[in-house]
């Protein structure tokens, strides 16, 4: 299963896309960072960030997109934006009818440090060590995008949008990624 | 100049559409209210809401498009959706390469009651005398959406996004948006 994350962002959208080998096996395919210029008006802007994510659409065609869930609460300047820019990649995918997930970012944290509550340099350098990347990666969008299509990868079941709970098999970061997950649908 | 105005809302988009037919004087085209239902995914929803938005524009062929300008400050609840729809019509439009205008609901109501502080049902009720339009029209997404399109087929000198000011000549109406713009430029 062929998974491509989204962290979405105006100025800066971060992509990345991993291939589930087998349980809790990821490897890299393609990172990199969709962009816009604050120069340009919005209409325009968002031409650019849908155009670049089709391009990624179309030379990885992956199983699932997974994107990360934008909250009202979030930095008021720029959740609009942000907003938009996961409306767009949502509805790439759904108009080639690729399933579309979306992950809190506490799950994602939980999925790839085994803790909602890491920082964006312990992803970083977790999500590095997973799929065996050893020169550095900036900026954090892109391995925010990265440690979503691991986290989505790394579902039990590989469900897509359901809430299936891990079995007894479930690794600390699995079971850490469930509790953050009924967290936030208590939550929402 | 046709003008297709979009009062954006991911359950109900009011879409409007206006012929200026010459300085201070519109006549009705269309108008119309896009939906998706609260039952399906937000992906889905978004597809739903885009499909339709691009008949509008296929069968109307606007000459531009204006569509509500969105607030991170407003209701949290629906904010994003909302976000989310005026982005997937800024994208649409920019594509097919139709200018996009956006305006601010103060201007609006400025524009086609003399006043920024309108209510809605006074609103619908000039926007149904300045077009001619005898029975009800509900919901006030389309009322909303037909006053944006008048509010913008009125701007002096018909600029598109530019901040030019009205002449000597300006209509109470006329000044009362060009302060109403002009505050909401400052509180940028």
């Amino acid at each position: 299963m062929r998974v491509l994350g989204v962290d979405p962002g105006l100025t800066r959208c971060g992509v990345g896309v991993v291939e589930a080998t087998g349980p809790r096996r990821v490897a890299l395919v393609a990172h990199g960072l969709v962009t816009s210029s604050a120069d340009d008006g919005l209409d325009q802007r968002l031409v650019r960030v849908a155009d670049q994510l089709d391009e990624w659409l179309d030379r990885h065609a992956p199983d699932v997109v997974a994107v990360e869930q934008v909250f009202a609460q979030a930095n008021v300047r720029t959740v609009l934006g942000t907003a938009q820019v996961a409306g767009l990649a949502m509805l790439a995918a759904a108009r080639r009818g690729i399933p579309v997930a979306t992950h809190t970012p506490t799950e994602v944290k939980a999925a790839v440090t085994g803790s909602g509550r890491a920082d964006k340099a312990q992803v970083a350098r977790m999500v590095r060590k997973i799929l065996g990347i050893t020169e550095e990666v900036r900026p954090v969008d892109v391995t925010d995008a990265l440690a979503l299509a691991v986290c989505h990868a790394w579902r039990p079941g590989g469900a897509l949008a359901g809430a299936r709970r891990p079995g007894s098999s479930a690794t600390p970061a699995q079971q850490a990624w469930a509790e953050a997950e009924r967290a936030a649908r208590r939550g929402r």
